[in-house]
């Protein structure tokens, strides 16, 4: 931008044009040519830093909380991970939040809905279950449940320990686009109207009904991707060939009604990085949270490297170079905004060799 | 149409017509007027007759055939399944070709390609493969297996047993648009590439690769749909509530990029009907070829009833009412031209209560 | 094919297979390999002629068929454009049919409606109108008016001088998948409801309803393409640039409610040739439908030369080598079933350095 | 949400509730049920105040910054349009940037490209130009101009008049997804490489390229939608029948390649309402920035009710319910963020009657 460098002005030049200013800021105008260089900079300066919140560390506070009070006084009972960036801001990355989240036996998260859409990532405990309008569904480690956006939702769980997992959802994009609308449902538990796998059969199989029209508006109508299914297809990729340099094995979780990602708001995808493995630089215009599912590797951002074990999250951020180092085989769930971006035209990406 | 009927002409005018009829003719111009009603027609008069292939006689027959000459030596060994209505015209349908093949122990049906797409339904056997471009897919009674357009395929039995599956392809459809082109594989066998299953990871999990492109044009890459999966998802369907009336516990092969048919242009689906259950009449402009995998019953069609089995293939025409009925609960393939008639704006139905 | 030519089989081994066919075909069944390779041949053999037909020569025949009968009495007072390889057959290619039509002063070609898809291409006279689903458009020469497949249309002459155009139906198509459905109105001249002009203005001024949904399923709501407009827009388009070598300046008309092409079975186009030009060789495999509204010049097929002036129609056949000369400044219009091709993946074309 | 109103909790277990809250806190972690109502809020509190900026105020400081500066100084001479429930942050609605650019006789505002999407709705003066990506349109007011996310764009006035626009920008959108990439071109005046007005035949005329590929991604093509067609187009629409209740006559700028809004981050109509006429209540999820190119009339927000006049600018804000009143026939300019909050499914509105 050096060979727009405004000519320096004299005082005298500069002292007339802040009285204009001064005369138009009452009457809501300002001149935009003190402030373009601000508006369209040449590139993103990522705001967000990156972070990982180690899971034994995570998971004691969240003991902490289970003591202080119950899933129903809490309405949700969530860690928000706060961006170190964002104090107080709810963010984990520029534009999504995130959470860990823990029901504990017998308790209840009720039942409400909002505009935001929400992400679930299993990390600890098996059978607890999420009911979305209407249906239940069970959730084991490394399922991806989604609660699309305006569904009725409540968490129970009926078994002997704990439940714990991520929470990912779009509350500051909704925020921004001061979109949000939520409602609390009459009853703690809503009621379960069809048996539990229905979605997954009717919509999950390779099949769809004759005219397939999602229930939930542009969110996929599979809200439960077992992991099973999804790490047995990231072991074949694995045994089918080289990794990708620069996203080894990757498959997105996508929306079968029209091939689009599962969300409309925010991208999932899982990678498998075989052990010894390391991604060659990338950087996106996307801020990307992360949580290994299985195993433990590294990821250097900004020249700065920070080990990984099962269950840690971590954000990378939006636009800095990165890469990722598997010690031991790795699947690892990720997400960011990246959906938002490519349907507005936005999304970038650039490579470097390995 | 009565009111347009043209009011009777003397001779002397028809004379008049018929000499101008006969100057113009060599000038490779005729009245449409003569011809107009012929053109637009108040309703289709279906061409195609219902029938029934015993599986029996089917059977025997294809067993003469296979001592008769080698799959080598056929190309492929299939037996026509000829509409009556359109003998010698090895169409099953008015639009679509169907055959049973058999590939014996040890043989092959060697490599080639064709723009005319096709579809396998396996009827018995267990375990011979399709090649399909690179990989190869076993095949088991129930599987659904596609050959797409231009894609090099053949077949190989190394099993103990012979292999036999129902095929379907657009053969009069390409044929009506002359749009066949056809290569023979310099071998006889392609040589494989990728690791069996490969296909059904990458695409038909409920995951997608990141970028989304059809190896197969718009031929959905799932090659190879396993009746394990599309069992389950109807016996849940099952589950979850009462059939359709008119159409029983139905789901369509699904192509996961776009959510459309799984073929171009080809509409196969599923249907389970549970015993005792007779579906309420439908009459659509698409003629189909069904058969069960399993079960027994009966198809009625313009008022005569016919009774079938496992792996007896029937055809039912089109904008004809037509009613199914279980008698033990069924499973049915079907397949008709529907997606063509609704990428052009043609397909209709009309329904009666039961 | 070579590789795959049957070895030749002796006398007893034919008697025998004879047998086999003669025992099956009661049965339904016929041997797939006596047929296989005309089933699957290795390229087009196009089926249709090329063929012109001199304006001069319908003209006149178009004059005596006027004093034949009315256009009441005909319904459509139209002359057949058969293709001279399909005679009787009322097809201009292989899957086309075309006509030329006429409407003397103060007559109505009456209202009906068929799924059949029409477009008109105007020839001659100015200001007869076609009414299509409540609103009618002027007819000037060049204009390209659609009947929507299932819209009520009637064709009105209130005007001093005679109204002739080039009709295209899917004719054949319909028929090939038995989809044909039509009704007379109860009315000869159906009611009109909206201003002349309302379509173009609503969807066809770069701008759309907020939700924009075509009145017309999958044809373009707009359904008069004004030729002042089209041929300001060649005109542009030669001013911009060289021609492309093999198509000239051509731009397709278009559903602006997709960016598909105006009509679901009819693929219609518009190419400018500067005086002296000539497309480089190509070849498709579709058949096209070819009127000159400007210019003379002359068209090459399969090593033939045919001279054309103003409304002369040709047809220039499938997969066959095809060269455009303009001698003056050319606008043709043309049409094929390409649409119907590229959307079940069959169309190919293979283009050769001029 | 009263249901949930948490227990109200004695001092003891608040001060445990901090001693936790506290040592968290270093973690980046944060307890989600202090903040979930505020996350989570039951419906939008409209962030935006209405307003309204007179032209003649406007025009006049306009006049005083063109005697302060050049366009080149300046880059863009630009009075930005500030919200003032925003002030010091250039937006005009909660996400959207506004401002009114003047270009004075013999200036250049140089070259430059961005992701950033921008519209141009042209208000004063009479042919300076615009170039985009090698192809200059001259402006007139009334035109709507749009410059695509990353494309080159230069504007050169060589007439004898000052020239005004008033501009559009998704600057907060971007930001807020941190997409802004921009470059200064290495000439202040990009070279022209296509004959003016090429886009509109060639993408803007009811027909498209063969291959219809957007060279702008995910923009039309068509950079400039005339004024004179606009109108045209709305005034048809006011001949064919009475307004919508809510709406008035009104049409989207379109994409003709898919029929989606003109632009991937702003989405630009028009309204046309006839004198006299008041729009019933409605109110949406966006905020809608507006410019009356033609009339005068007011609008009721929240109760209040504010007159406008030809080239005023004013703003009505998201979720309040709103009405415009025409004091003689209005044509309106109106553009909001709708396009994202669809792409996103969050878009909303609610109508009342009259």
């Amino acid at each position: 931008m050096d060979q727009h460098q405004a000519a320096p002005v004299d005082a005298e030049t500069r002292a007339r044009r802040q009285a204009f200013y001064d005369k138009i800021a009452p009457r809501s105008l300002a001149p935009l040519w003190e402030v373009l260089r601000g508006l369209v900079p040449p590139e993103p300066k990522p705001k967000m830093a990156a972070h990982l919140w180690r899971w034994a560390e995570v998971r004691a506070c969240m003991a902490e909380a289970g003591a202080l009070l119950t899933a129903e006084e809490a309405e949700r009972r969530v860690l928000v991970l706060e961006n170190p960036a964002f104090p107080g801001q709810s963010r984990a990355t520029g534009t999504l939040y995130a959470g860990v989240q823990m029901v504990l036996p017998g308790e209840v998260a009720p039942a409400h809905r909002h505009t935001q859409s929400a992400l679930r990532f299993v990390l600890e405990g098996d059978g607890a279950y999420t009911n979305v309008n209407g249906e239940r569904t069970r959730m084991r480690p490394g399922d991806f449940v989604t609660t699309p956006s305006w569904a009725w939702h409540d968490h129970v769980n009926e078994t002997d320990g704990p439940m714990l997992w991520l929470d990912v959802l779009d509350v500051p994009i909704v925020a921004f686009l001061e979109g949000a609308f939520s409602e609390h449902h009459n009853a703690d538990r809503q009621s379960v109207s069809r048996p539990e796998g229905d979605a997954l059969a009717r919509w999950g199989s390779g099949l769809l009904p004759i005219d397939a029209k999602s229930p939930y508006g542009l969110t996929s109508p599979i809200f439960n991707y077992p992991y099973d299914r999804t790490r047995e297809a990231l072991l074949a990729l694995a045994k089918a060939g080289p990794a990708d340099p620069h996203w080894g094995h990757t498959l997105r979780y996508a929306n079968p009604i029209d091939g689009g990602w599962a969300m409309p708001t925010m991208a999932p995808w899982m990678t498998h990085l075989p052990a010894g493995f390391t991604t060659a630089p990338v950087r996106s215009t996307d801020g990307i949270i992360v949580t290994a599912i299985e195993g433990t590797g590294s990821f250097e951002v900004g020249g700065r490297r920070t080990a990984f074990g099962p269950k840690d999250v971590f954000v990378m951020p939006n636009w800095t170079w990165r890469t990722l180092t598997a010690d031991s085989d790795c699947t690892l769930f990720m997400v960011s905004d990246r959906v938002v971006q490519e349907k507005l035209g936005l999304w970038r990406d650039e490579r470097r060799a390995a």
